[in-house]
C-alpha cells in the first residue's frame, strides 16, 4: 500500500490523499460502508460497484463465524470469494470483543467470546486475529484491539490502552502477508493525555495507517473530538488515518477537518432500510403518509438506480410493504450520497470551501 | 389485445402464439411471474426486465388494500406506477375471495371479506373489481369469479360455476376501458362435466381471452388435467387461454400440450426464497452444506446474474446469511430458468420435441 497526500485544507488539517492497493486507488478522504459478513447488508458487490464506492470494510470474527476463513481462503481470499474488485478492509474482532465478551474473559493472553452463530466458545488472540487476517486476505487489516465502553473510570481506559499497545506490538510481530497493510489502532477513551500516549507509543511502533478505535460508542460529540484532537497530532503526517465507525455526515467533515482520511460505518445502509433517506435538500423520511402520492424521484440531483428509476410514492410502497427491494434501492441511494458527500469533501479540501460544505450538510441532516 | 397463433404442434394440442398488446408483444407459451403487490418480491421492475420476463400477474384486490387504486391511477396507472415497461395482468380478487372470506359473507350481490392490512371489512362485487382493473389500467383483465377449495361437492361447485358465470355476464357489462382485455373464468372445480358446461357458457358470453381457475388448490394432478382437457375444447381455438396459478415445470408443459398459452405462479421466487433452484442440471438446494465450499456457478448454462458473478459458496453464504441479496439473486435465478423453459417449449412446439422437453425437465425437478 501507498499513500500519497494531495491537497491541504488552507483553514484546517484536512489533506486529500490517494491510497493505492493492489486492487485499486482509493480517493481520500473516503468512506467505506460495512460489508461485516462479506455483503453490504441487501446490496450486491456489482451494486455497490455501480454507486461508486471504492471499499468495503469486513470483520475477520464475523467472517471467522461464517463461513469460515478456510473457504474465503479456498475462494483466493475475500475479494474473489465476493467478486468484488475494489478494495478491501478488514477489522480485528477487537470491536466484538468489547460487544461479546464478558469482562472476565478478557486477558492480556487472549480473548474468550461466543460466537453469535451458536454460542460456542471462541479464544482470540492478537496473532490468531492477524493470522485469520492474512488468510481472508484484505488490502488492509486492523491490529487487534481492546475497546472501552462508556462512561470508562481514567484506570480502566488506562490498562485498556496499554493492552491495546502490547497487542499492537504482537499484532505487528505476527503480521505475515507483505501485500497487506496493517493499520495500528489507537485507543484511550474520551481522556486526551491517554489518547495522546496511545497514538505516540502506537506511532514509536511504526505502522503503514493508524485508526482511531473506541468512538461512537455513547461519548459526546465534544469527547470525541478532544481525543480526536489529542490523538492526530502524534501521528505521521504521511500515514493515512481511519475513524473506526464514523459515518454521520457532519461529523465526518469535522474529523476531516482534524485530518482523518477514511471511515467506515454501517449508518447509510442501516438507515435507508429504517427508511431514512439523505438528499442535498434534506432528510426523507419515506415511510411518511406525505410520499404515497410524491411520484418525483427522491432527489432530482442522485442518479443512483432509485432515482433513476422509480417515484417517491413506489419506493414508498416498497417500504411499507417490508420489501427486500426497498431496502436495496434505499440503500443504493443512500450509498450514493455518501459518494457524493465525500466527493463534495475532497472537493471542498482543494477548493477550500470545506467550512461551507459543513454548513451546509448540517442544515440538510440532523443525524 | 391481438393474439396471432404461429406453429402447431404435431403430437399435441400445443400452439406458440404472439400476444400484441400496447405495452409489446408476450410470445406464447409464456410464463407471467406474480406481481401481486405491484413488485415480483425481492426484485425490482428492472430487475425482471433483465432476466427476459414478458409480462407480470398483480391483484386487483391487494393493490386495493396498497398502495389503493387512487395512487396508481394518479401515477398514470400500474405500468407506470412501476416504471415496468412491458405487458401487465391483473386477477380480479376472485382467488382472495376464497382465501379470505367466510361463506356467509359470499352472496351473489356482493362478497365481504376482511382487509389482511388492518382486518377492515371491504365489499367487493363484480363491478368494483372490474371499475379497480379499468383504473389500474393492466393490458388483462379478469373477470371477477368465484373459486372453490378443495374438496367440493358437486352441489357447491354446481352453484358456485353458476355464480361465476352470472358474475362473468356483470363484470362484461361493467368493463370500460377499450384497451384492456377482459378474460372470462372457467370454473368447476373437479367434475369434467361442470368444466365443459363453465368452458362452453362462457365462451358464449365471449371474451377475447379464457382463463382456467380454481386449479392447483389441493386436487391431484390426474383431477387438476381432467377439468383441463373438460374445459380446453369448448372454448375457442383463437382466443389465448390462460392457467391460473400453475408453474411447476412438467405440469406447465403438459399443460401446454392441451392448449394453454399463460402461466402465472409464485414457485420460481417462492422456491428461491427457500433456496430451492432450478437448473438445468438438476435442483439446487443452495442452503445444503456441500456447497459450501463450491466456487462454480449455480448453472454453467445460465446468463443471470447470479451465475454471471457469484459461485455458489458465495451464494450459499449469503442464503445461510438470511440476506435479502440472495433472496434477490436466487429470484433471478430461477425467473430465468422459468424464462428459458417457456423458450424450450415454444422451440419444442416448433420442432416437434415438446414430448423429450417433457421427459428432460421431469428428470431434473421434481417439483
Amino acid at each position: 500500500m501507498d499513500f500519497e497526500i494531495g491537497a491541504h485544507d488552507a483553514n484546517s488539517s484536512a489533506r486529500t490523499g490517494r491510497l493505492v492497493t493492489a486492487h485499486g486507488v482509493v480517493q481520500t478522504p473516503a468512506f467505506v460502508p460495512c460489508a461485516s459478513r462479506g455483503v453490504v447488508k441487501a446490496c450486491s458487490p456489482k451494486d455497490i460497484a455501480s454507486v461508486g464506492v471504492q471499499a468495503v470494510m469486513c470483520n475477520a470474527f464475523h467472517l471467522l463465524i461464517q463461513p469460515g476463513v478456510e473457504t474465503i481462503k479456498q475462494a483466493g481470499g475475500l475479494h474473489r470469494f465476493m467478486n468484488w474488485p475494489g478494495v478491501v478492509a478488514t477489522d480485528s474482532g477487537g470491536f466484538q470483543v468489547f460487544s461479546l465478551a464478558e469482562p472476565k474473559n478478557i486477558t492480556d493472553k487472549a480473548v474468550i467470546l461466543p460466537s453469535p452463530l451458536d454460542g460456542r466458545q471462541i479464544e482470540l488472540t492478537p496473532e490468531l486475529s492477524i493470522e485469520i487476517q492474512n488468510q481472508l486476505g484484505a488490502d488492509i487489516i486492523m491490529a487487534f484491539d481492546e475497546c472501552t465502553s462508556y462512561p470508562c473510570s481514567y484506570e480502566d481506559a488506562a490498562g485498556s490502552m496499554e493492552r491495546t499497545l502490547r497487542w499492537a506490538e504482537r499484532s505487528k510481530a505476527a503480521h505475515s502477508n507483505s501485500e497487506q497493510a496493517l493499520f495500528g489502532i489507537i485507543q484511550g477513551s474520551v481522556y486526551p493525555d491517554l489518547r495522546a500516549q496511545s497514538a505516540r507509543a502506537t506511532a514509536d511502533l511504526g505502522f503503514p495507517g493508524y485508526a482511531i478505535g473506541g468512538v461512537s460508542v455513547g461519548e459526546t460529540e465534544a469527547e470525541m473530538f478532544a481525543a480526536l484532537e489529542a490523538s492526530l497530532p502524534e501521528l505521521p503526517e504521511a500515514a493515512p488515518r481511519h475513524l473506526l465507525g464514523v459515518g454521520v455526515p457532519v461529523q465526518m467533515i469535522e474529523a476531516a477537518r482534524c485530518g482523518i482520511d477514511l471511515f467506515d460505518c454501517v449508518i447509510p445502509t442501516r438507515n435507508a432500510r429504517h427508511g431514512r433517506l439523505y438528499t442535498w435538500e434534506g432528510i426523507i423520511r419515506i415511510g411518511n403518509a406525505q410520499y404515497r402520492d410524491d411520484f418525483r424521484p427522491l432527489s432530482e440531483q442522485c442518479d443512483c438506480p432509485a432515482c433513476a428509476q422509480y417515484s417517491r410514492a413506489y419506493l414508498h410502497h416498497l417500504f411499507r410493504l417490508q420489501e427486500a427491494t426497498a431496502w436495496r434501492l434505499l440503500s443504493l441511494h443512500n450509498l450514493r450520497f455518501f459518494v457524493q458527500l465525500m466527493e463534495q469533501i475532497r472537493e471542498g479540501i482543494c477548493t477550500g470551501r470545506l467550512d461551507q460544505l459543513r454548513k451546509c450538510v448540517a442544515a440538510i441532516t440532523t443525524y
